[in-house]
């Protein structure tokens, strides 16, 4: 089959002829026929996933199962399904001893977890043998192509607004209007709350608003100006921007990071009414349990969010990586490695 | 092998010679070396869960792994483990399309789980197949008869008292000192709560003491003199003992019911200061997440809950029957398949 | 002053002349603008608040601050404010000692909390002094007619939807569509969640739809088949029709009772799938945080929420009782106290 | 009277001759018979508090009710009481307007709150007039000189840990055995949690393990190798020291941060598994709902929290604020301004 390939730390994406997986017992293979492209493979690219060259990159991934493996009994041939970073982990670390991954948290803690895309082949490729337990059903009538981005930017960014804790009422900002924050801008307003987009770029401020920003602001200040926000989604690699942002937090206010800037660490000020009084909280936030999965689907299926997408085929890989890695998606990149 | 089989609704129990399983993919062949009753048993016997005969009963399982199934890479030949009732979920009702199952949460609402004892074969035999993904690795030292009851009896009250969410502080009140409830009165007491224990009999006063009862209480109006209680754990069928025991319950507390009373429904009064206006909760539960069982599983392995156990061969079994439905168990009894 | 009297148990509200009051240290005098009726004016006035009299009824009481006792900082002449059911806790019973009422948890397990409409003047007057820091500010702009029963209608309703946490996507059902199930539709449909009306009242149908139900149904086995519902409302004080509407409640599920049946219990069935195995709570709720006050009151500013009513003169207080006895109000009745 | 003043930003303070204060409406006049000295002291005293000056310092204060102002029902000459930094809030302010005050969220982002030894007069001094809402009662038989810390000391750490939200069974850190650290300490094994001390001070070692502490390291590297804690309780002002005990924090750990350090920001680091991946949180946390404050005086008044004080009189003044500044106070100043 075909497949997209990395073959080292920093080297050019190549597209190979390998040879197709089969089914394991306890995996489905799945006919890809959707696969999104999110910032991570270039981290992975770049070398910051470790030495796990040459692989297949990409772990937002949904297709057909073609293939059902000994012991499965939970996917059927012919089931449309995702998966995302995460297939299984190993159940027998001290973090797996105390059943987190079975409880649906998230397997990262694990100590050797099958990851998508890093341990295990990804999803740039025409077909991929996954984990059972690992896969998601998805709904009837949810295009492929709108499916795959739920897989890790629908699941982050609905994990870390969660993870927030909102309360009916309360005010949710999304920092920064990208891949991320345009999906997670659409789901904090499909579930009923006023909205707030921060970004720097003055052309995102039409698309924010037709994406269900109730109010488009530049920065913290703006924000704060605004009467401040209770939740700050940080959907940005850049904690400068986040850091600042923070002047538009509420008391009692929440900032979720659900990623990283490998660059510098976050700082949280001490200038101004101490974070400790305005009884503040940052939390870390990734894939959360699976249940946010099927959750972030349902809400794909029944339309209620939709991201925007750029589609390549698994030859215009090379092109897909140089968009991706430059920062010029708009907004997500999808491979359909068997046409649209 | 030698089982312990239910042949009809109402039947007695037999010890019979049947063919010893395999472990199938997925599944690992588990030698039973103890296997805890519950008072569930003597519900399927009688018929409360459907026509599943001739069926082997017993869902509080522990013991080694002898063989292991294809694709399971979570578990070993040689592991400790033990098995609860159910052992995974469909993957396709409903409910499992919600992932619930999956994230931890009890399977119970799958519309087709493979339940130990009911749907599948249960522990009270000398070897069981289960599903590799609902077996728990065992802490080194924990004798295998004192974790036995730990997979329904400890899992049922710990998940109780998780559910219930106490804060440091609270009181907790055990309401029926039997099967569950001396477990339950060990695991609030190791959490640090004060602890009152409920119950008619005055012949357990000093056990509930030596068990960690800070106080002991024959019913609600006493525990309501003595200044009441945050919790009610439920560990009695008797809903009536149950509904009596809310005299002693403060303002903002919480009863939590595990289990049921088949003859009748549980009733909230509306006489003397209303329910609402006490801001009182009635919460169901039942195993919860899986970590649930993990951590009561923690708390046995370091010697901080330990029950009190009768132990039978399996060639005991009509005995132990006995014992069981009539009450006359103090408190678990635990089938040695292999002897001690 | 003119006020509404109340002269002895299932006596007729009179309409007296009554000294006008004055505002003692820590209180405010209001001139009420606008008083609503609860249909727990009723049951005082029936005795079930204990031999009260005489009395003026009402707790849903806002107006215009026209003198400011010592020793008060927080409100000042010309104020528009609200008043609630309880003003104010005794500060010395072990309720609270435990000092809830200054955490805004209700004070209503206070021992002998200040209670306008019972162990105080209610609102049914043309002023009323009541206790300065039992009041909340009114937004500009809100009509003092919208604003009354935003003070225990609304108020209650908001508790019982916050009460039961309701996560994003979640289904809501209201089970009851009068004077509070009509406000909480509002609310339910504010806050972002799908909407279910449960009304056996064919021609409410098409209100519930105008007020923002998703869906109306019957009963709870129409509820069900539409797929159920997370949380049940209760706004209805017939608990059989609460009870039956549990068949549309979801695994982890929550019913809220927000009020009372003074003839029959609450009964939990032990028919079908058992209560704790759908791992579901009944919550008893009434007005909570004082911020949820706020926040509904908030809400109602902002024009989220409109109680559909009915307005009278103090002079039409026997129509007004009679409506209201009667079940006939459509759907809060409001006096203006000085007209309109 | 006698009371300690500030007199200027960085001055000495002075012992003077003032005018008793007299209960106005809605306050107490209380005989001060102890009032704890906390670090916030020497920060209102170099200037950090901005110029309050002259102004009496001391926010742990408690005492006997001499005088009762108009309009107070809740407090009565006799009353043993308490009182803390935040009196009362403004009631206006749009954070007021949230109701937040009313509801028992912290004060502190109140407008113009009435703060002890800020903007109101402070405790160490023979009288102080409070508000009497921002009172509360103390048990009997709890000494006076071991309330007083219950006040600033024990109120924040409580409130920290509570805010941690921490389930049975987790570990808690306290990072700093200081003047809060070690009344932390006791709390959290009060609360029936496995602690840990974190301190760099060998000395300590003993004096953790008599106060509660059941292990003791020097750093988070040691605290890692232990097996890490669920929950890092930062009593130290030096955010060095709490950024570094981060490394034996684990997966979904909490960081409560319940003080400032002016000198820096916190820094959580981007090296190592990321914050975002290992689900953690950093908590601010400052003096929470005045429940919380009941909770910690009743503990105290049960015996469970005791703290270790040196006592000064008021003329000791000098060198009690010699003793705090440089930090050798071992590990709670109290004045008792009428003697013991």
């Amino acid at each position: 089959m075909k497949a997209v390939v990395m073959t080292g730390a920093n080297k050019p994406w190549e597209v190979q002829e390998v040879p197709t997986p089969t089914a394991e017992p306890g995996q489905v293979l799945v006919k890809v026929r959707a696969s999104g492209m999110c910032y991570t493979d270039v981290w992975a690219t770049q070398g910051y996933g470790g030495d796990i060259y040459p692989q297949t990159p990409g772990h937002e991934v949904v297709g057909e199962v073609v293939e059902v493996g000994a012991g499965v009994h939970t996917r059927q041939v012919g089931d449309r399904v995702g998966t995302t970073w995460v297939q299984s982990a190993c159940g027998r670390c001290d973090y797996c001893r105390e059943n987190r991954p079975l409880t649906g948290q998230t397997a990262m803690n694990c100590a050797a977890p099958r990851t998508t895309g890093f341990s295990a082949q990804g999803g740039h490729a025409e077909y991929i043998a996954v984990s059972a337990g690992g896969t998601v059903l998805l709904p009837d009538g949810l295009p492929y192509e709108d499916a795959a981005p739920m897989m890790c930017a629908g699941y982050t960014t609905w994990s870390g607004l969660r993870d927030a804790d909102p309360q009916p009422g309360e005010r949710i900002a999304i920092v920064g209007i990208g891949g991320l924050g345009h999906v997670a801008l659409q789901l904090a307003k499909a579930s009923g709350f006023e909205t707030i987009a921060v970004t720097h770029s003055p052309d995102k401020h039409d698309l924010a608003t037709q994406l269900g920003a109730d109010h488009v602001v530049a920065d913290g200040k703006e924000l704060h100006d605004l009467g401040g926000a209770d939740v700050l989604l940080i959907t940005t690699n850049a904690f400068e921007a986040a850091e600042e942002a923070m002047a538009g937090l509420r008391p009692s206010g929440r900032v979720v990071l659900s990623g990283l800037d490998f660059t510098r660490p976050f700082s949280i000020s001490s200038e101004g009414i101490p974070f400790h009084m305005m009884r503040q909280k940052v939390i870390g936030s990734t894939h959360g349990g699976r249940h946010y999965l099927s959750e972030v689907v349902g809400l794909a299926g029944r339309g209620k969010v939709k991201p925007i997408i750029e589609t390549f085929s698994l030859d215009q890989a090379t092109d897909a990586y140089d968009r991706l890695s430059t920062g010029k998606m708009r907004f997500r990149g999808v491979f359909l490695p068997h046409g649209a």
